[in-house]
């Protein structure tokens, strides 16, 4: 026995395919969760496959649900006229996260990337257009990430929306609060510039 | 939805039940299961649930098996008269890397630790003065770890075998190979210097 036995081999390889776990990490995790006793091995597995299988993505807004539609979109209260265009699910949770923000989502699933061979017709931007012209949306707020493939999302986006005769914003470009000027970046900076307001 | 839906957070709650996963990286791990398809998310829990429930211990030597003995102790040339004994199924994966030793192994599953409160009838010692009082044992070497643990528990055990009249061995300490000397602790080096061999 060389070798690893094959279920711990299998289990080995299963968790080293997960992000940030190579060979070493997966193998201590593989011997920890063999020496659990089997209703907890039980638990972690059913968690892992039943969450998986219990999440879906809203058929409104593309954010996680467990329904058709997820728990953001049933809420009357949400429905402000205000809707916040995001990448991915990870960000409407980053952006509830605030609790300032009232309005709905949607979601993009994905950000425009030539290089990857990524358009228009490959994120939800048909649907983002749809809601538009259907619900009764004010404001449509540009939140994509703050990198090439997000700025250009947005401004594509906006090139869009424009014409529907509604304000169409994009969250503020800045230096992170709490850090150091110092270490800032040139084009963060150069954008709090351009960004500054009177106090 | 300020908080994550019920079987995201179940997801990461499990997720951050393993050693080394903190609340941060069990999420990152969740919304990256969440985004897998699903077939590779049931081979992933499939895997952890199945190797779990695959695993015992050899009912001879303590080792992981997939049957009731392990591949070791089911191997006729293994029962060389050697018996390597070791703390857990992890150190006979280690000692089998090697590729110099040929004998048998007995895992204790523990160490004494009086502080914790486990005592010789809390791991395999019993077990394995029964292996020895029966099989064909020469020698046994006695490889727990070079912690206080592994030495109280190694010269609890010398005592025992030795009116048994056969050789129990320790493994030696020393400076790793590949290692500076300069950065060797002090009762490392006095060991390798009281081990130290004619060449």
């Amino acid at each position: 026995m060389a070798q690893q036995l094959e279920p711990i081999a299998r289990m080995v390889g299963q968790l080293a395919r997960l992000p940030g776990i190579g060979q070493k990490t997966a193998q201590r995790l593989a011997y920890h969760i063999i020496s659990l006793p089997q209703e907890d091995v039980h638990e972690l597995a059913a968690a892992i496959w039943q969450g998986r299988k219990a999440i879906r993505y809203c058929s409104l807004c593309g954010n996680y649900a467990v329904d058709d539609t997820c728990a953001l979109c049933t809420d009357e209260k949400r429905r402000n006229g205000q809707l916040c265009v995001v990448r991915d699910p990870r960000d409407v949770a980053a952006m509830e996260r605030i609790r300032e923000y009232k309005g709905g989502y949607h979601v993009l699933h994905g950000t425009l990337s030539p290089m990857d061979g990524i358009g228009p017709e490959d994120i939800r931007i048909k649907e983002l257009l749809m809601r538009v012209g259907k619900e009764d949306i004010q404001e449509v707020i540009l939140a994509t990430n703050p990198d090439i493939e997000g700025e250009a999302t947005a401004a594509y986006i906006a090139r869009l929306l424009k014409p529907m005769g509604l304000k169409v914003t994009r969250i503020a470009h800045g230096v992170p609060v709490g850090s150091d000027l110092e270490y800032a970046d040139e084009i963060t900076l150069a954008k709090a510039m351009e960004g500054r307001r009177e106090i």
